[in-house]
């Protein structure tokens, strides 16, 4: 029979390594492993058999899986009731591992498209005002000012992996001309909640809503941007035939520190009452 | 002005700590590490303001990014312009590597779902004979018989990262009654082309055609299946009133090997002509 001829073939381990493309030294350490059992024959030399080869193939397929050797061999001397039941536990229990790391590595590729986000918005909108939509984000906290908002954000991105995440915004009122802080708002940008770890219930979360704004970003000494910007913002609305809502959102982006001075890049967004926006005005 | 009182608050370590959710331990090896600048006051005690605070709410969103500490020092001492070309570049090379990441255990993935449904198919599949379509496949390689398919399979795994999860299908013709080889096909799942490394075009391979099978799963001590089962599966078609065409494909699925002797288990599929199949017979 066919089949008998292909069991029987024996390979010399030089023939194997050029058939596997593994080093000879890689199927000695195989062996010594107890994964593979070559014949050695009256002759000295060891052979290995077609199921030799056919093991090989599985080993190569299960390291590629991040199973240890041990794990392997350990499959391989069972018999097949077994080896199932073992397997089907044994993958189960990898599998959540990798699906955690799945997410882990797409909440790290989240956190690089906002920092990468904040970067194009100082690039492209330094100094220059635009009309812009409020981010549609998620309200995970409201908080006094910034000092609490900072509190808060660090227990917050403690107790939920993915939470870091959350942006700073301080709503500022411009009534009577003065900057007062209403408060600062932890905002999580509608797209990552699929990036947040399970079992934290976003639904239950009040919402930004639809504003359009008057949109810039500045580079200032101060965490609040200088009243200044205020009255370029309100002037330019003012220019568009825009009417202003007399308050300020004020993003505390990303700071850097230039010769120990601390220097602060704000994005802000001036709500502006009634203003219809194109559909292509997104943020 | 309120910014100035924010910004003039001072913290000690301890309240620092607090805040944050850091030992003192690493606050000082932070400011060890240049990352935090605290200033030293005429009473001995060192101080934070409320910049270091926002400074280690970005040292932990970076952190969580994996960047080094050495990485997050250089973009801290640098002016806006620098800092965005920079981070641009750093965060550019690092998505590149977190998507290969992402890739890596989407095959890993991959993987452990094809052992999973070889598990489950032996588990169902042992000694039951059913109707079932012949799994979406490209056919990567046509082979002479399973020794050469072998060699070809650690070739093109060597090649490609994922390409080991192709699969050996042989075929055999079963005119007259003998078993023939007539050649080995090297298959990779339609769905597993998502998890494939890029520059790999499938579009140039043959598919498998849809084709309604006899299907089975035996446990053999051979890599080809004995001529009992083979008879076996040609009754239950005639039984249901269906025309085998006179060959069968082999997919030498997994083996185990129980004191020494290797076992192994085979999914069999025998094409049957003309059948027409529910929707809800899908592999």
């Amino acid at each position: 029979m066919e089949q008998k001829t292909e069991r029987e073939q024996e390979y010399l381990i030089g023939d194997v390594a050029r058939i596997v493309g593994l080093s000879r030294d890689a199927l000695r350490f195989y062996e010594k492993k107890g994964v593979i059992r070559t014949q050695k024959k009256e002759n000295g030399y060891r052979y290995y058999s077609e199921n030799d080869i056919y093991k090989l193939m599985h080993i190569l397929y299960r390291r590629k899986m991040n199973s240890s050797l041990k794990e392997i061999e350990e499959t391989m001397v069972m018999d097949r009731e077994n080896t199932v039941r073992h397997m089907k536990e044994y993958l189960h229990s990898c599998m959540e591992k990798e699906r955690e790391e799945l997410k882990n590595h797409k909440r790290m590729i989240a956190r690089m498209k906002l920092l990468e986000r904040d970067m194009r918005n100082i690039e492209e909108h330094l100094d220059r005002i635009t009309l812009r939509r409020f981010p549609a984000a998620y309200i995970v906290d409201e908080c006094h000012d910034l000092q609490e908002g900072l509190k808060n954000w660090f227990q917050l991105a403690a107790l939920k992996d993915g939470m870091d995440m959350m942006y700073f915004y301080t709503e500022l009122s411009l009534k009577k001309s003065a900057q007062k802080v209403v408060n600062t708002r932890l905002l999580l940008y509608k797209n990552l909640e699929k990036v947040l770890t399970d079992g934290f219930d976003l639904s239950c979360l009040k919402e930004t809503g639809e504003m359009g704004c008057i949109h810039t970003v500045v580079e200032t000494e101060e965490l609040l941007p200088e009243s200044r910007i205020i009255r370029m913002m309100e002037e330019w609305g003012c220019k568009h035939g825009l009417k202003t809502e007399e308050r300020v959102y004020v993003n505390h982006m990303t700071s850097f520190s230039l010769k120990e001075s601390p220097t602060y890049c704000l994005e802000l967004y001036m709500p502006v009452s009634g203003a219809t926006f194109p559909a292509a005005l997104e943020i």
